[in-house]
């Protein structure tokens, strides 16, 4: 399986198409099916007692799996989430990055379902994990 | 049963606790096991296309859950969501403030657990559904 | 909105093309959007203290929405689940029928999502709540 | 990390606590915080068009993880699934047992969260996919 877009691709689609988030994230790996990405973990990151928060754990997640899904099929930015199911099983390290290892399961002609693990920075056990849907929408003729 | 927090105490907290959200959000509604929570939808909730990302979506349900359990038990603001699970079903409208109804629907002794509809404002139809569990912090004695 | 079957005729599509459920479950309420279906308890649904186990109320959760989604679209018996998640939120009664309402949230030409609250018949606070995805077959020619 | 049940151990608690399983799976390996277990397919797993049912391979998937954790703990048989996030990805092959690979993610004193990948039997692809909780009852004194 080869990759549509590789690591200068995606850099280069995340600085123009998720401004937002640019500054915020960056990918480690990419390889077929499969991408990790970081978050720099910043005060707008963080929950009352000073953790990474869980909207922030789900945004990570849901990004490293639309990354990894743009690799194999291109740069369809209105690719879309249908569902999320995530697991928060331990509180991140305080002033630690997070790294998050996605994988594709399946890349079915209209839907992607894979999965994420979540980790502080240089632990073994993952503070989440993710599994996720994205619809692919039909090519443009 | 009776509310632990109302409408002013729970603002309150808002703004004290949760200050990245308190331009972002408002309470609409408080009752028993129920609460209605608004997004004043901004750019930073946008993805490509011009409509609410999902992150953000995640954020608003997650947070209307939260303090609708905090109405419940009062201010222990170290209750941490464990496990979440949301599905993506309408594009939101462009423009337009994003309206989150939780329920819980069980309020135990460790765990709270409920869902949340996010609907478009003014929109009978939802954009999105959520089933939230929440892990509730033993009382400091 | 019509339905495309009505009791009587579901209850023939579960006579003929789910026997192993026949004997298990009874349609109490058919609306548009939304089924409610019974489950008589018996040995096979137990698990290890005598109530009725997990995968026993997922499959009634499950049921009930195809029979929701049948009920809107006609018998399409190849209608397939994609995504469930659910919350077993308390202890079903010992020997007491289980009831689920299926409500549909979203109907779409490919993907059906809604959810389902399970009750023990008398009790107002539910046992399990689920969300569920189906895709939909492309109609034959 | 020391095992608390061997297979034997755990073939004998399927015995004894699960009967109405004990003719269907078989533990094909056991390991600290992982279990591998199959699924002797039988007309009673299948549905409409001839393939294995959902609920099928959730039942499988939760016996999967719940015989994981029990290797884990012992052999406490109250221990309880309080959250099960599923996505059926592929339909399984016809007339192939299952295969279902549950490991453990975290095991915390209360909650227990790990994930299954089920497979039809040879093949490298994973059919379904679960996310799964278990609430582990207080020891006995």
């Amino acid at each position: 399986m080869d990759l549509r877009m590789d690591r200068a691709a995606l850099d280069a689609f995340v600085q123009a198409e998720l401004p937002q988030l640019r500054d915020d994230v960056s990918i480690a790996r990419v390889a077929p099916m499969a991408l990790d990405l970081r978050l720099h973990v910043g005060a707008g990151h963080l929950r009352p007692g000073g953790t990474v928060s869980g909207p922030a754990m789900f945004a990570l997640a849901d990004v490293a799996f639309y990354l990894a899904l743009l690799a194999m099929i291109g740069p369809q930015a209105l690719a879309v989430t249908t569902n999320a199911a995530i697991d928060f099983m331990r509180k991140p390290a305080a002033g630690v990055d997070l790294r998050a290892e996605a994988r594709i399961l399946k890349l079915g002609r209209v839907l992607a379902v894979g999965d994420v693990l979540v980790f502080s920075d240089g632990a073994a056990a993952p503070v989440a994990r993710a599994g996720l849907t994205y619809s692919i929408p039909p090519l443009r003729a």
